[in-house]
């Protein structure tokens, strides 16, 4: 129960109403008697600077989720960061240390890759195509590249959005095969949907399904609906796929080691909070 | 169960970990269905004035209850205040109106005085002694005023204390009889112990007991422990008394009308949460 002695955990982001880590976090920690609560925090873009450093001057505050529209900001207000967070140019958790210093840090793409790894797919090696390359496909990249893919294709509408992206991989993994340009699925082990089509009916799909070869991964991270028509279609072909809700599951347990709140597991989490059964 | 579509209030102190608020209103408001939840933030007074600012362009903050040692500054940082709250020099609860403006008011006094009448004792036109006129004391004297005592004795240790409350009185209630400068019992229809004496085994008694009559009412704000020695030594004479939760569990019900959460009673709220049985 919520008290003076619990430590805050603040989930930073604008609009509130969708947030879901607060139904995932809070039945963990009380079933596991941490006394600490994700409390949801509504900040609008033009206030998020102040409200930031106030924030840090609670004296039971640990840290931070971050997450629409302030991920991009938060780089340039911790005093540290993640590899995974300076590739993705993106940070969504935010912890404080002992001595008072910020380190930002970076769990949407350890998530995606937490999953496929669990599903069998080890990316090592392996060709992987990101479509959307930007808040989300960003950190699905940065993860791919270190868990050692040997090619990542990189597509995204936005004029430049994947050079940029594609700049700041090769910053950090100069011996990555980078291809920007492209959405065609065709010769990828992995496609990952990183894109928000899917979340509207009439959305079209984010690569030709005709393309796509059985043997290819298919991810997703719309998580509107479990069975997006990427996912549909990707299952007909016989592909193996990844939900989006997983890669919200999956990268609980990094957030709770980041913070140290001990492990978790996605079974476990999502048996407490069924978000999308 | 907290989501992004929760209402907060902050509570605003330091230290937090003797917070009382939270282990009472979050029961009450998930016995009542409402979606909201008061979170302890812990906030040192060199940083107040800035995260209180930052703290209202939350979109989700509905406002904020305030304890020590924040309650005089927020009279300075609110857009309006109640009478009480400018008698008493202080807030405790502040509203954000649909406006976007800042009200303060205060109920540490409203408590106090709700739970004697419930009790019985009608203060109009009666003669009250505060001893203690510091955070606690000065509520209780404006409430008191506004509950229509004819005279109010002002006990404070503190050099100027009592006049400083005294003036504040009169610029609101100029036809109260104040008297200062004296703990003598005597003559007193309700004596009141606002003062900290009582939290520790080794303190004198707030007033001499020996000079109370047994047919007057005596409260205590000392919630340390239920039966303090004054309620003790009062118990003994044959006076009733009131015990220092109690202006705790009847102040919530007017905290809740003033945030428009509806009503309560005090003992609904003790049941829920029995924080001294």
């Amino acid at each position: 129960m919520l008290s003076g002695t619990t430590t805050l955990i603040a989930h930073l982001g604008y609009p509130t109403h969708a947030f879901k880590a607060p139904m995932i976090y809070n039945p963990w920690f009380e079933a596991h008697r941490i006394d600490a609560v994700v409390v949801p925090m509504g900040v609008r873009a033009d206030d998020y600077r102040e409200f930031f450093s106030a924030l840090f001057t609670l004296t039971n505050v640990h840290g931070a989720l971050v997450t629409m529209p302030h991920k991009v900001t938060t780089t340039e207000l911790v005093d540290d960061l993640s590899r995974a967070a300076r590739v993705a140019g993106a940070a969504n958790a935010v912890l404080r240390r002992d001595d008072g210093t910020l380190v930002g840090d970076q769990f949407d793409g350890t998530g995606f890759v937490r999953g496929v790894v669990r599903k069998g797919f080890d990316p090592a090696g392996r060709r992987a195509l990101v479509v959307g390359n930007g808040g989300v496909g960003s950190p699905i990249a940065a993860s791919l590249a270190e868990a050692g893919v040997a090619a990542l294709g990189l597509f995204d509408p936005g004029a430049g959005v994947s050079d940029r992206l594609s700049g700041r991989l090769l910053d950090h993994f100069p011996g990555l095969e980078v291809l920007t340009g492209s959405a065609d699925p065709a010769g990828y082990d992995l496609v990952v949907n990183a894109s928000p089509l899917g979340m509207s009916d009439t959305d079209p799909l984010p690569v030709d399904v005709t393309r796509l070869s059985p043997a290819t991964f298919v991810g997703e991270v719309v998580m509107h609906r479990r069975i997006t028509p990427l996912l549909a279609a990707a299952t007909a072909r016989g592909c193996p796929v990844q939900v989006g809700t997983d890669m919200l599951y999956e990268q609980i347990p990094a957030y709770l080691e980041f913070f140290g709140f001990g492990s978790a597991t996605p079974e476990e989490l999502r048996a407490l909070a069924p978000l999308d059964d």
